[in-house]
């Protein structure tokens, strides 16, 4: 392994990775993973990819794992990098592609964090665990905790996607509902935590899950042959997978395996959630509380993030921007991307492909840019964002 | 492309492949696609498949496919094969394992027909299709055809999973219910295609699907580094999965990929709905029409499946077996395989679980062999088959 210690990105604080961790002690700011990147610069090819299997633990050296033979794992994948050929002619852009996380297991992203960080729990002799959760995160670190064998204790807001209530329950985690938002949740939990023993696996209280959602940068990067695309579009809500993303293309460069291009980071927000966008507006180093939070992308229902000063910070250093959509305009791009492309994605997902037609209408997206589209989870997740209207006929009938 | 022709199966009359034939028009039996192995045998090795992406495209030397770089993809992965460790102790079995069939795009296995079916049907020029299904096969095919720009006419029984539903709607095919089963669904299609120009994507009424479904059977060898395992169990409704696993087993073993043995393959059906069982327990050549048929494993409520006898074949020439499982034993191996391994798969799937525990029992199974379980799909898309009961907090509550 070559982690060398943990680190606070506000106040530079180290800390020893082999204890586990939460925050700064001192400040409360989350935890960085920081690794010897010289000797991995020295000792790690590119070429010594090749013949690794298609996943994430292919990056090993880049994760924080004592034992990359006995992860947890759930059979991931490295998953598709789509051209869209048929919008991206609409749009004028000949290099608009997805990234399609909802291949990963459990149909979402959030897997990439629940792998390493229920993993690197296990390593760290963690018996159970607490975490608030918009759904699609607890599920996916309830499965993992399943195969672990670590109790999980999950609080969700009473308005989450139901499938995620069916995916905790079956994979035997104690689950709990809030009639409330994802904040209310993680309150509830951080009183727990103490009592019960928990580790607390909230956001960016622990600092291995950005580790696991770090993996869709180094693929992207792959992906594109080591040549880093003009733009990245995040669906944003806690922004772990942005400040992942932004975190891997810096260790990337560290060691040398891309150029000092960075790609333009976008956050994409709905209108009824948009604190990231506020923010950058108004040119602020962290966001505020956004009061009525609502929108039909629940997944990014998030009214304050812990990490947002670290999105910000990743928004402004690769000249990128934030952008709100609204949850009409959320639905009809996830329909066009369904009936066009085949693509069946979450709302957060389809949230950009309307920030892109935005940027290319705004002259921020040129036509002959590469632009990547990440799309966070499955449609299959969301069932009720779908209209049908069908006719029912009766055995013998004709058409 | 080295496909030399289309045969029937029952009255070995050829077909061109370059025409849009359906079944046999001799005897109405499924044709199968033949390809000149001796070539391939000549012209391919292993060492080819090195370094080609980990997805059913690898294998284009063994697809119907005149131009592999234009076929229609959603992103396929090749789907994991987790080593059940836990539950394989429990039984007693060191070498347990489950293809994960639930990773494919729309989380099903039957977008490996769909992606193989659609390519060829484009290829040949078809603009409309239309077919019965219960569900997963429709929404496969139908956001294929979409990015396909093919129009798709689905019907399916108004009990298939809802969420079917959805992903046929949004992906813009022509739905519709029936209050019956998916036979009843098929005797409509029939009336129709004809009257509407449409192809006729039935189960087994064009000889594409089976190709895709095919290259579950090579993956298993690939994965298995061409030693194939003792027994492969199979959730069967149609039993195009299983065909396609045999096909796939006979023309490996033809260009010499593998030697002679075969693994014995394993037919799962639900009490409910077993009529191969019925069949193979009476040593019968084809199955009779299965009444009532209901349960919960819905995508294998087929009363009467066209390659009947070629599943039974594939059966008898392995020194295979046929078994049914109730639905109470479904969903218990269900949320066993959840809450012990972290896999939430669909109850067809499931069934396989019981199917082992049977086998073992009886001594079918020994302890040293190597079983491989195919899950079809993902739970996702079953949220109805997990009961949930959970509290509900209010914020400022406190655990």
């Amino acid at each position: 392994m070559y982690v060398t210690h943990l680190e606070c990105p506000k106040c530079n604080i180290q800390y020893d990775h082999n204890q586990l961790v939460q925050l700064c002690t001192a400040c409360g700011a989350p935890l960085l993973v920081r690794y010897n990147l010289a000797e991995i610069k020295r000792k790690l090819k590119k070429e010594d990819l090749v013949g690794r299997r298609e996943n994430l633990w292919r990056y090993r050296e880049l994760l924080p794992l004592s034992n990359p033979e006995e992860v947890i794992s759930l059979g991931e994948v490295m998953t598709p990098l789509l051209h869209l050929k048929k919008l991206g002619k609409k749009l004028g852009l000949s290099d608009l592609y997805l990234k399609d996380e909802g291949m990963n297991p459990g149909g979402t992203f959030k897997s990439r964090g629940a792998a390493v960080g229920v993993s690197r729990a296990k390593e760290l002799g963690v018996k159970k665990l607490g975490m608030p959760t918009n759904g699609n995160a607890g599920a996916a670190w309830a499965i993992y905790a399943a195969k672990a064998g670590i109790e999980a204790n999950i609080i969700m807001p009473i308005d989450a996607p139901m499938i995620t209530r069916n995916e905790c329950a079956i994979a035997g985690a104690q689950l709990y509902l809030v009639n409330g938002l994802i904040s209310d949740a993680g309150k509830i939990v951080a009183g727990a935590v103490d009592k019960y023993g928990w580790m607390d696996a909230s956001t960016l209280k622990e600092p291995y899950r950005i580790e696991g959602k770090k993996t869709m940068g180094l693929e992207i990067a792959e992906q594109f042959n080591w040549e880093v695309p003009d733009v990245i579009l995040y669906p944003t809500g806690g922004g772990v997978g942005l400040i992942g993303i932004y975190k891997a293309l810096l260790e990337l460069r560290e060691i040398g395996w891309i150029g000092d291009k960075m790609p333009r980071l976008v956050a994409v927000q709905a209108t009824g959630c948009a604190p990231i966008v506020k923010a950058w507006q108004e040119n602020a180093k962290a966001s505020d509380f956004w009061s009525d939070a609502t929108t039909v992308a629940f997944g990014i229902t998030v009214p304050k993030a812990l990490g947002d000063f670290l999105v910000l910070d990743a928004l402004y250093q690769t000249s990128g921007c934030a952008i709100a959509i609204s949850d009409e305009k959320i639905l009809s791009n996830q329909a066009e991307l369904a009936s066009q492309e085949g693509l069946f994605i979450c709302p957060e997902g389809a949230a950009n492909l309307a920030a892109v037609k935005e940027l290319v209408k705004s002259g921020w997206i040129q036509e002959n840019e590469k632009i990547v589209m990440l799309n966070t989870g499955s449609g299959l997740k969301y069932p009720d964002t779908v209209k049908v209207s069908v006719p029912t006929l009766q055995p013998g009938d004709s058409l």
